[in-house]
């Protein structure tokens, strides 16, 4: 079982930072914040962070799928505390990105999540588009060299 | 971004099964079944394939947390379509293991998804006894000589 | 606080049935059926009931939007046993219906259901068709006279 | 189909407000908030009303429990603007008591809904006792004589 890097542990590898709130229905019947439930919450933290590309994912008949999530849990979370995403991008390929997210309750990292995202056009896998790719290499996650 | 690999999409490489009912708030936006609704039904097949230890985690104190799920989507997943979900045994460590599961809908194999387990005790991590661990090497995921 | 009708109660005073499988995810901290996802449950048993009407609500632009839900929970319900949800039409107006439904989980209503529906078109409100009408006619919820 | 009263869709006859962000997952395939997704965002609003009771349910095995949720929608609401909370008591019995809420998206009241709770001790109902009754009586939902 491959735990995550140190340094994604660490809030300031990441550039974009998003607070979601905890919601009852995120309790499982173990009183924690269920694993599923902070994918959701990781969900909607990446969907905030594809907004600074400026573009809609159905402009002229493009889809952003989701192909992949890796999800580590570091820590068990709680209800009503909210939860503090941040992300930054992991890796550019062609036609698809990697997302880096961490989330963190009350200052400790409670898990990490690696989403693979592919771009679909009418035709297939689109390639990323200059000005999108210019996005994502402005918003890259990585290590601080003080972390 | 790395592809399950081909066993994994092979039904016949997994010895239990279990169909999961989809349901209308599992679509999103895109219309169709979202990814983290997948978790949501891969989460349901995982409790049913630990029915098979025949223990409750919370007997003696003893608490089964999710530690890590890493999920790859192969295909689009549709409602109302039934998703069958087959799993097995991946890995057995000491205080851990890994449940390999597969999400089928009409034939064709839509997601993968590993999800590592770790057995607490009032103590902290705690070893998985003989009988459970009799049950896990009965149940083992592995790829069939005809795939 | 409005109990329902002991008619409501009673599996024979609908007719039309629909299993739901239960989730992990369904149960909350205090270890039942959460009712939000009694409300999810009954919604997947509507979308099935609707399919009596042999066309879908977008055909044509025309959209089915839930105006009301009044739920009432009898009894408290369980993981992992599966929900029978039992529907008929309870009221027809001239642009708007009302489905009743109850779950029933191992023999015993938990919960009865009372959706209220309207169909709107390019222009608002737009009235029911005969051919919608009469299969509503023919899937009435109605106390049994030997309930 | 009964419409919410002209006073319930006033944010000014509720004494109590509570943001609740919308999150993806809260989209339907129609591409608004589903209606069961308003039910759970109710439901958070709820247990942070509940709150003021300085009290948790489990106190002494007293369980609160959801007998009634009745729920109508004015308007669709959308993701991913907020929704504002607001709630008060609306009746005050002997053991059960109703909480009136409104969800407000962009100044517009999207929903209603009327919660019934009962409180459950070892042997039953019980009744609610005068401390909580005197900050239910506080906090009392109402048509104030501007609106």
């Amino acid at each position: 079982m491959a735990k995550p890097e140190t340094w994604r542990l660490n809030a300031g590898s990441y550039p974009v930072s998003m607070p979601v709130q905890t919601r009852f229905a995120d309790l499982d019947s173990l009183g924690h914040i269920n694993n599923v439930a902070l994918a959701e919450i990781f969900e909607t933290a990446r969907v905030h962070f594809h907004h600074l590309f400026g573009r809609h994912p159905s402009d002229q008949g493009v889809r952003w799928l989701v192909a992949a999530v890796d999800l580590k849990y570091a820590q068990e979370a709680h209800f009503p505390y909210d939860i503090i995403v941040r992300s930054g991008i992991g890796h550019i390929g062609t036609s698809s990105w990697t997302l880096f997210s961490a989330a963190f309750q009350q200052g400790e990292c409670v898990a990490t999540c690696d989403t693979v995202m592919v771009m679909k056009g009418p035709k297939g896998s689109q390639g990323i588009d200059p000005q999108i790719r210019a996005i994502m290499e402005q918003n890259i996650a990585r290590a601080t060299t003080t972390a």
